[in-house]
Order: structure tokens, then C-alpha cells, then sequence
């Protein structure tokens, strides 16, 4: 029972199947195999216009090959200042981008302030080369905290966007954990409301390792690849990223895995915040779940065998649990059983 | 019949079961699982003394790493004029080591000419500043033209190394081939011989995609695991890099796989070699086969279903084969009795 | 009356004498000029230890070396949110220094809260390579806003930062205003309090151009010099920022100076905080001076011929005025004048 | 005597009487002042188009922001393999573009072999990402050896990088030299023929630290001011280097020192080739002097008080003598008799 993150799971059985039966044959090398031939395809598909997609193997490369599409060396992207891209990369987009500034918003539970936001920018004179020229926004959509934005805030930043002329970067680590909920196509919460570049995840989404770059504008392709290629972020054997979308996204498992997952999650933080002496800090709206809770309940948890995140950087004692696309309901009921029981003692 | 590259095969069948059985249960992630905490203990052992190991999923990932780990940003690192690293990783060691200059050198057969090295080197004045500070030099073994630096040669790198206080990194994406060769140790092709940083090629030797950056200063640890993860190399579900490398190390495997596809390359480099018309440009010492002949016979082996990659940037025609852990010796004989037949016909 | 920046002046006489003289006959180039070969000695004299000393043309080329040479591409530098070196320098830190961040500190009138600040990096698990690493801070002295950190915070910072093994940044850019307040030396308020690398600033104070990296360990002599030339910052005719230096130091000009411009600012804030109506925003400690007051008397004054900043980020009318090493006294009482009347009429 | 180089000579009499005048009064900073306001439109005029002036204070500068306009970061300049560009600038163009790759290029006398050159490129399939996308060229006008390319190899650049996509760069470090032999306009020798950025030199021409990044298209003039302060190149006082370009083009002196430089670098040469024992090593076309001696003339010259350059990477024993906008011809005179005298005794 391990819920310290959705990455320490391995791959779906159908993702690991697909990549035994893809290591059959020879394939052309460097990304002009045939499962890689078909993605673009198949993401135009999902996508609902014409897309180009660039695997890579984790979170961190497609955030910060997006920002380096984005902002130029000379410019700063928004993102909110707990955000991943901004605190939890170790200044990959900085780099993929050659020096460029992230600039952090606050707001509560990880979601950026968008009018704080908006007046950031909007007082910043045009062309005045001391501040880092803005341009680009990043917004995780599922935020980090385990909430989302509504789709009528993306749209908000999406016509800022347009309006001031800036790019729009959407980290969808958990992408599928957000559409899952808020119930609207990948197209209505991505370039429809104005995004140009999807970090799109499937690691924490039942692959093994991959995320993509989804590109809204298919003719800058070229310079996505020729990023990819000098981050070393291109494998020689690319149809083994290929063939894990493939697989995730055929026949929509992707968004039963992600729904799965938030289903565990709502189960969980229903249970937990019950219990009295256990309260969540963030609403619980895709699979990741923010609680305080007496430090003895959670050790008591963990000599159970229960897995989960004590966050370090939390000023009362907090954890994080982050259910994923084979988390078992018998698992989560044993957990809020544990944790009752737990907290009956402390008392 | 594909010999395009050592790249075109999937992994070898022990290497995806190791990745199969690894996928069972839970792991902690970023490299704090089971399988990652075997890897420096392992790599200890087959380099007999106590090393740093890190795993990533390319080589260009690897080579820029390694060229970051030696070369200041105001520095240069000197490596062949037709090398990987400097010509076909796309900037990525550039990148990587904040802006520095790879320098060539010439040499025949894509070996540095080593009194060109040498006297390039100390013709600059220490101090001089106008010019990239030389900093490293970068040794790729096996070769790409698939020749060896015999280990007399390695030796005086290593030397001059020391004397001018150059870091030095060898670029192993074919290591294993090398050693398959030479019949000498890990041990001695590199620290021994004066390497501080060695690219440990897996995804060419049975992989399905895994490099290592393989650190003999292992004192230097932290900074290069900053490095991966600010490059977006670090994965959050490490332990299917570590295992491909554990089960490819496991029992020798990997040098049997290399013996291998260098006893292919010379059964089919002989084989070529004694048809009138075809001539080899280099001589072939490990899997790799630079042959010149008539385009005539080239497009003849093609039609009949060989796959090999005609070498673009040569002056005569010329056609590059690599075999491989898997190649099938009956194959081989196949390509040598079609290309004769071509060749007769042609004639 | 132009009191919009200590920019907006020329360069003091004695330097702009000292240039002339300098212009006479050759030298050689590149510095190894006669007139760089004395900077060392007399800053040396001046700290009271050996150091290092590297002129450049502005205040941005030595804040961006200065980090650079105390923070790893994959490091962190802590600073005010709203200093110089992090928000007006449009991401020169980030460049020089390869990509690292800057992390932003909250602190009223432009001064970091040290809590804040130590707490936020005590934080930080070492090792933990998600989160650039704590690597250095920098503390800007005197404060853009026109206040000092007193002695005993410039200090604690710099025992923080022996504790933790970061590096330490003063950005002086007015430097010698800090020093002729607080009374202390140039040793104890930089090294002996902790300080590793300064900027030392001469264009704001009587030079036509220069400011100066002053490296506290000058073994590190040779990567400053490297790094300043691969910035475009090392001039073929160094003799002309190096005789700015040695003019502006001789007989204790810098700091006579700077003492006038001190003297000049407080003149003006006590002049201006004596009329209702006009209020102080920082306490002037240096030579700016932020004051609110009505769109009216701004208009009033500019109208009379008196330049100063509006500061566009404010929320209230804010001016800026900063008073320099020439600022007539006269000029000071006339705008006092100007003001009074203005808001009588005003009112 | 000094001919070490055209920087051992401080600015001309009428440069720094100009920056003593402009040193009066108070300027808006920044760039924003009365003189910094008239280089555009005195460039203009010289170039007879619109163009956009940055003016910066190195040669250095000026390159490495050109090339950062003509490459991204995963592109490629080429450029001669002896070019200060790609030699001499410590990495600063690969810096200023993002880790971007210099090629260098064969060719006699510093010039590029342009067959060579356009076959190298030719070579590179379009979207190989493996290789670093060509993207611009840069060409020295003069060379640093002290010919020229003809205008019609110029031209024949240009129409190449049209042709091809590429951004065209000319080193202009001794752009003056190159006109005042050539005899065409500055129009003719840059956007009439192609090129897009040059670097204009001042500072080898009788200022005191200038140099000028001239773009021919303006409407790209944001991103270069933006560039410039992010490497720490926008003077607080630009009046300061403004004056000096706008006091050297002031009735065509620019040129005027450029011929006399030339022309006594022409007197020198023929004088020392005259000497028997004294070999040219390259056609002296503007005012550079390379030259073969033995080295017992090299000491009595020294002896004798002439400066110049001992060539270090020379293989013969080679000396180089530069000639400035301010050279005695009775100078030029005596330095020929000495040497002329020395080897009659050292034979």
C-alpha cells in the first residue's frame, strides 16, 4: 500500500505488453520507426486539429522543452511559485530556455491569482529591457496541490494571453486526472481556451516513462525536434516511448486509469477527513490528496505498512497521498481503517 | 536483414524480462528504488574500485553530461573533427557545459591524430584568456568508423591528462565492443589508463534505452545527479534504467553480446572484402563496416531486402553496416552471397 | 536639476581628467596596461587584504560575474524580490551563471528578512536535487530604496552562509554611499563580515563607466578573468576603466563623494517631509529618496524644470529622486521651494 | 613606436575631445539621451537604408550578439577556423547564443575556402537534428591577417545564404580598413551584398571603446536591446559611447584614419619586404603586417624600441605589425631602417 506518489507504480499491464510485443523486429532508429510514424495521428485525433507531438521520457523534459518554445532566453514565463516547473525542476526550463526567468505568482491551494497575475504583467512597460520580457504563462492543470483550475479560468489566461501577445504552457502531468473530472474534451481545455504547448503526462498516468510535447502548431515542429535532440532527449530507439501512447491512449484507457485514480482519491480524502483531528488541506479534486494529521497517526500508519509523503515544507504536520490508475478500493478502505483506529489511540 | 545500426533492434529477450519482472509491485521513485541502489556496487565491482553510476536513457544524455562534469563553461574540450560528441549530438554537450567549445581534431580514421592533440593543446598559453581554456579531451572507443585506439594510445591521453591537468572522458557508447577487442579490463581501458568520466553505452549492446555516466571521482556524485535532473534525465521511475543495465552486466552478458556483433562485422567485413569492386575504408575492429561500392549493387542488396545505411557525407559511395548481439550468422552469409551476386552482375 | 537617477550625471571631473591623461601614448592591451596593474594593489590597500579586481563597463556585467562565480548552473541564488540583481538586470545572473535561479525574498523597504531568508533555505534537504541548490546570497548595499542593512544583519547573513557553505554577494553598486553612513571600513563591512565577492560601484559615483568585481579569494583570479572575457566585457583598452577606479580612489574622492550625495538626499528628504501633503516611503539612508505626493505637484515640479522618476510599480504617486557626487545645495533648496509651493497650491 | 596592435593606441584627439564636451550636463540614462538619439539616423544615412545601432564597448560584444541574432541555439555559424569569432572570443558567441556551435572553415590566408564552405553545408540534409541546423555565416572584412575578400566573394556569401536560409554576419572589426581599400560604400560591402548583422568597429579606429551592432532589418531592433542588457552591455551613461561613433563618422574621419592605417602599413611592408630575409606571409591589403624574420632581427628591433607581435602559433618565426589611425610615418621609417640594419648584421 504505497501512495507516496503515482510514480511509484510501474507501467499498466497493457503498456508493458505493448512494449515486449513493439521489441519485436527492426525498427529505423531516431523517431522514423512506425509506432512514432502514428502518433501524430493519433493525437490530432484526440486532439481535434492537426498536433505535433514530441515524446520524451519525463515531466521535467517536456516542461522545459515547452518553456524553451515558449520564452526566449530574454523573457520570463508566469507560473505559480510552488508550481513544479518553478520550484521542483532545478532550473531545467531556465536552461532549456537559455537563461530565461520564471517568474512566481502567488495564490492559494497552487493555483496562480489571475488577477495578481494579470496586473504583474500589465505594469510592466513594453520593451523596457530591464525586466525580462514576459512571454509565456505556465499553468499546471491538475495543480500539484490536487485541485484544478475551472475551464473558464484557463480561458481567462488563454485571452490574456492572446490579448498581450504571450505564450500559453499548460504542465498536464496529470492532464488525464483533470479532463477526468472536469468532464470536457482535451480540446476544450487545451487550444481551444488558448493553449499552444500540453506538457501531456503518462509516467504518473499508467506508462512507464514517457510525457509528451503536444504542440498546437505543427509548423514549428522542426525546432521542437531540434531541441529535443540537444537536450538528449532523443532515443534511438524511439519507438519504445511511442508505443507507451499508444497504448495508454488507444481505446481510452488513459482517461479510465486517470478517473480510476481520482475515484480512489475521493474515496480516500471522503474517509480520512471523517475522521476527527484529520483535515484536508486543499479540496480533493484529482488523485492527490493534502491532509494534516497527528504526527502519531502517522507513524502509526506507517508501522501498518501504509506508504505515503510527509511534507517537508508544510508548516503543521502534513501528508500527501497520490492514488493512481491500479490503486485497489480494498487498499484505500484498510487505509482510513488504519488511520481511524490510529487517531482513536492518539486521542 | 537490417544493419542500418546498432540501433534498429529492440532489446535483448534477458533485458526485457528483467524490465517485466522489475515492473511488479511498488518503488520508491527518482532513483530511490531497489534496483538503482544496486547499481554503484555492481559497477564497483566490474571497474574494481569504487565508482558513481548514473543511469540515463541516451547517449548524447550521457556524453553531455560527462563533457559538463569536466569542461568549465569558459572552457573547451578537444575531441575528434568527425566524432559523435562533436558533431552529432546537435550542441548538446555545449549545452549541457553552459556554452563551452568542443575543438577538433583531425586524425585518420576517426581516431585524433595525438601529436596534432598534443601540440594544439600546448601551443596555448595557460592564462591566455582569448581562447577557451583547454579543459578536457574526449577519446570515443570504439571509434564510429569502428576502428580502436589501441590501449598504448589511451594511455597517452591519459598521461598528457594528468601533465596538463585536462580532465578526460571517453565516449563508450561501444565500450563493451572495444573490450570485446582488446581483451583487456573495464579497469584498465579506463581509470587505469587515466579516463575520469566514461560514457557507458547500453542502449547499443542488448538495451532497450540506458547510458551510463560512469564517475571515478565518485566524490563528485552530487554534482552530476544535479546535473541529470536539471537536463530533465532523471526519472521518476528509475528503476527500469538501473534493471536494463543489472541484467545486461548480469553474468557477463554484455561482453558476450559485444563478442558477438564483433565476430559478425568480421565475418561479414571478410566476406565483402574478398569480392573485386567492394573495398572496406577502414579497417573493422569492431562492429562497424565502412565499405565503398557500386551503387548499382547497393540498390541490388536493397531490393533483395538488406538494410544498411549509405553514408551520405563520403566522397565515394560508400555504405555503413552494424551488426549487433542478435545478428544471425546465416544473415550474414546471405548479405555476403547477395552483394557478391550484385556485384557479378554489375561487373 | 536632474534628479531622476545618479545615472543622469557625467563623470567627475578629476576622472574625466584622469581619462585624458590616460589617453597619452600607448599602452598594452587587453590589461596589461600600466594603469590595471596598480588596481590590485590599491584595492588591496583599500580592503586591507590581497584581492582580486576586475573592472567592467556597468553595474550589471559585475552583478551577473559576481554570480556566476558563486552559483552552479544548477544552483540558487537568494535575494530581494524586488532587487536589482534579481528584477532589473532582465536575467543577466541567470545567463552568466549558466541557467541557475534567482530566488526571491520578501523584506520591507528592500531588505531581505533574514528570518525569512534562512528559514527558506533551511528548509531545503541537501542533496535533494529537485530544488536548485542553496548556493549563494546576494545582499545589495545600499538598498535600491535608499535604506542600509545595518552592520550586525551583513554579518549574520555572513555567518549564515559560512554554516551552510554558501557563497556571499554584496551588490555595491552604491557601495561607497553605505559605507560613508554607516562609518565603518570597506574591510569590515565586506570580508570581515563574511563577503566573498563584491560589486563595487564607480559609474554611480563620479566614473564615466566601471564598476568593479572585487573577488575576495584572489586564487580565483584566472575563472573571473575567463568568465569576463567570454561575456564581451574584457575592453582591448583596459588602462581607460582602470584609471576611472584609480582617479576616484585617490585621496578618498569615492568616499568624499558619496558622503556629498548622502548629505544632499538627506537635505532634500527632510526638506520634502517637512510639507504636509509629502511623505517618505523607505528612510533615506543613502541618496534616494521615495516619496509620495499628489500627480499635481509632480506636474508642478516638472513644469519648473525639475527632473526625478515617477515609479511606475508603486500603487500610491510615488517619485524617485537620487542626489549624486555634484549635486548643488542650491539645487536642493530650489526644489524644496518648488515643491512647497506646489502643494499650497495644490491644496 | 608600438605595432603590437591597432588597440595599444588610446582614442583620437577629436574622440576625446567629444566625450569631454558630452561629459557636460545631465543626459537621460539608459540609452535615452540627446546622442544615442541620433546614431540611428546617422547610421541611416552612411548605410543609405534604415538600420537599427547598438553600440557596445567591445569587438567582442558586438560579435557574440550578432551571432545571437542569426543562430538559435540549436543552430550553427560557420565561420573561418582561425576567425577571432570562432578563436579568439573565449566562447563568447557560443555564450550570447544559447550554446549555439561555431563551424570553422578551412581556408587560405583567414579567408574562407567559399567552396568548401558551401559544399560543407550543402552536405547537411534539412531537419537532420542530429547536426546543428546551419544557420548563419560569418565573414571577417578585413581579415584578421590583413587581406580582404573581394566584394564579389562577398556577394557570392550573401546569395548563398539567401538561397540557403541563412543569416549572413560580417565581423567588422576593421570594417573602415576594408572600405578604405576597397573604395565601395558601406552599403555596397554589407546589405547590398547580403548581410544582415555587422559589427562595426570603433575601437581599432580612433575611439576609445565602441563597437556597433548594425542590423540591417530594424523592426528586430526589440530583441537586440533586450539582448544587450541581459549581457550587461546597456551603459547607465550611453552618451559615452554614442559620442564616440557619432565623433568618428563626423565628416568621414572614420575612413580617413582607416586609409592613413592602411596606407602606412603599405609603406611598412614594402619596406620590409624589400629586406631580403624579410617575407610577407600574407598580401597586405589593409593594416596588418605579417611577416617572417629571424629572430635576432626580432630582438634588435625590440632592443631598439619597436613594439610589435611575436606570432605564437606561427611556425616560422613571425612577427605582426599593426598600424593605426595615428602612426608617424617617420615611425614606419625608422623601423624599417632598424630592421634593415639588424639583418644586415645578423647575416
Amino acid at each position: 500500500m504505497n501512495f507516496a506518489s503515482d510514480n511509484v507504480t510501474g507501467a499498466a499491464p497493457e503498456v508493458m505488453e505493448a512494449l515486449v510485443e513493439a521489441n519485436a523486429g527492426t525498427q529505423r532508429s531516431y523517431g522514423n520507426d512506425d509506432y512514432t510514424a502514428r502518433l501524430d495521428g493519433v493525437f490530432s485525433k484526440l486532439f481535434e486539429r492537426e498536433v505535433a507531438v514530441c515524446p520524451v521520457a519525463t515531466g521535467t523534459a517536456a516542461n522545459a522543452l515547452a518553456t524553451a518554445m515558449l520564452t526566449p532566453p530574454y523573457g520570463a514565463m508566469y507560473c505559480h511559485e510552488e508550481s513544479h516547473v518553478y520550484l521542483e525542476e532545478c532550473g531545467a526550463p531556465e536552461l532549456f530556455a537559455g537563461g530565461a526567468k520564471l517568474m512566481p505568482v502567488p495564490g492559494e491551494h497552487g493555483r496562480m491569482d489571475l488577477d495578481h497575475l494579470f496586473a504583474a504583467i500589465g505594469h510592466i512597460r513594453p520593451g523596457f529591457v530591464h525586466i525580462a520580457k514576459p512571454s509565456a504563462i505556465s499553468l499546471t492543470q491538475a495543480v500539484e496541490s490536487g485541485v484544478l483550475y475551472p475551464l473558464a479560468d484557463v480561458r481567462r489566461v488563454g485571452d490574456f494571453c492572446r490579448e498581450k501577445g504571450l505564450g500559453f504552457h499548460m504542465d498536464g502531468a496529470r492532464f488525464a486526472n483533470a479532463l477526468a473530472t472536469l468532464g470536457c474534451s482535451p480540446a476544450e481545455l487545451t487550444w481551444k481556451a488558448g493553449v499552444d504547448v500540453l506538457s501531456f503526462g503518462g509516467t504518473k498516468n499508467g506508462c512507464l516513462a514517457v510525457d509528451a510535447v503536444v504542440l498546437f502548431d505543427p509548423d514549428r515542429r522542426e525546432e521542437l525536434l531540434y531541441r529535443r535532440k540537444r537536450t538528449g532527449h532523443l532515443w534511438s530507439k524511439t519507438r519504445f516511448l511511442a508505443v507507451q501512447l499508444l497504448a495508454s491512449i488507444e481505446d481510452g484507457r488513459w482517461l479510465r486509469w486517470a478517473a480510476h485514480a481520482n475515484a480512489m482519491a475521493a474515496r480516500l480524502s471522503e474517509g480520512l477527513a471523517a475522521i476527527p483531528g484529520i483535515d484536508l488541506v486543499h479540496p480533493v479534486e484529482g488523485n492527490e490528496i493534502f491532509a494534516t494529521m497527528p504526527v502519531a497517526v502517522m507513524d502509526a500508519m506507517e508501522a501498518a505498512g501504509v506508504g505515503f509523503n510527509r511534507w517537508a515544507l508544510a508548516t503543521e504536520p502534513t501528508v500527501r497521498f497520490v492514488t493512481a490508475f491500479g490503486t485497489d478500493p480494498a487498499d484505500i478502505d484498510r487505509v482510513i481503517e488504519i488511520a481511524s483506529e490510529a487517531m482513536a489511540k492518539a486521542a
